[in-house]
């Protein structure tokens, strides 16, 4: 397995969080040694949400107004509903993620994540996935959609849906090794 | 108060529909003498939404596969950020949404509801509104946004929020009163 010792990841997220769609990353990340932080709007907690229901919370490590992407190696969006809804409303939020693109830096969405880089106007030209219900969005933002358990381009990791989870997971890892990508910018 | 004795008008939503966003249109509709009914993607009954809960029910009167605009002098689609996103991935329920526009008649979204007329693709040149998080989506489509409590555009009659209800149920009696606008099209 891959080491990530040394570096340092963000996960960004709100109320309705996908519960597994951040669980899933952040151990993954922690077990090979990374550092994991949750980005969020607010302080306090966030809750997950799983199969129609409130599922699970995290504390929020730093909030939006009060971070920087030059702390951090990788950005994580999970997805959900809700959470990005929320999010792409926030425009620190918009230009943390735009941040990691300026800054070549790898970022992984996974279902509604990717709805921030609509927002963030960084998907001209690129290949991603997403949760079905958005491919027209994102198609109408630039992107080029396919339907793929994970799809990798220049440094942009994405999924689908949960079950989608190891895949993903698996790519997170070698694009944060990997570092740096010169195509992955705005 | 204008009168819509004998007209009928369809409710399209499925669940997670923000409650007022049902609740509300339909109960005016109704006073003002139309007939109402509710068409999601499945049989039995639909679950609202509201502050963070789920909150309430409705039965479902027709399944989108056994319904046709022909029946109808309107439609409404309600928000919410589950309602409308579980419609959208449904080919039906966008194909139906689309056939109120090339039949002329009026259609009303407020909300998150707008994001059906992306997948409709009946945007293009379109003046509306919805809730702000869907601005970029609604734009990318080529409809220009704008931030007022209602927005009417021939026949098409858009809003944000619950707080814009009573602005937007007026306007809604008023458009299926004058009935089919040539310039609402594909």
């Amino acid at each position: 397995m891959e080491s990530l010792e040394g570096k340092c990841v963000a996960i960004l997220a709100d109320n309705g969080f996908e519960y597994s769609e951040l669980s899933s990353p952040k151990e993954s990340l922690e077990k090979a040694g990374a550092k994991v932080e949750i980005v969020s709007t607010g302080e306090g907690e966030i809750r997950g949400w799983s199969n129609d229901e409130w599922k699970g919370s995290y504390n929020v490590d730093r909030t939006i107004g009060n971070v920087s992407h030059e702390k951090y190696d990788a950005l994580i969006i999970p997805g959900g509903v809700m959470s990005p809804d929320a999010l792409r409303k926030n425009t620190r939020a918009v230009e943390f993620v735009r941040s990691f693109f300026s800054s070549h830096k790898p970022v992984a969405a996974i279902c509604h994540g990717s709805q921030l880089l609509i927002d963030a106007e960084v998907l001209e030209g690129r290949e991603i996935t997403s949760y079905p219900s958005i491919q027209k969005d994102l198609e109408n933002a630039g992107a080029k959609w396919v339907n793929q358990e994970v799809v990798v381009d220049q440094a942009l990791v994405t999924s689908r849906t949960p079950s989608d989870l190891e895949a993903f997971n698996k790519k997170v890892i070698e694009e944060i090794n990997e570092g740096k990508h010169a195509k992955q910018t705005v």
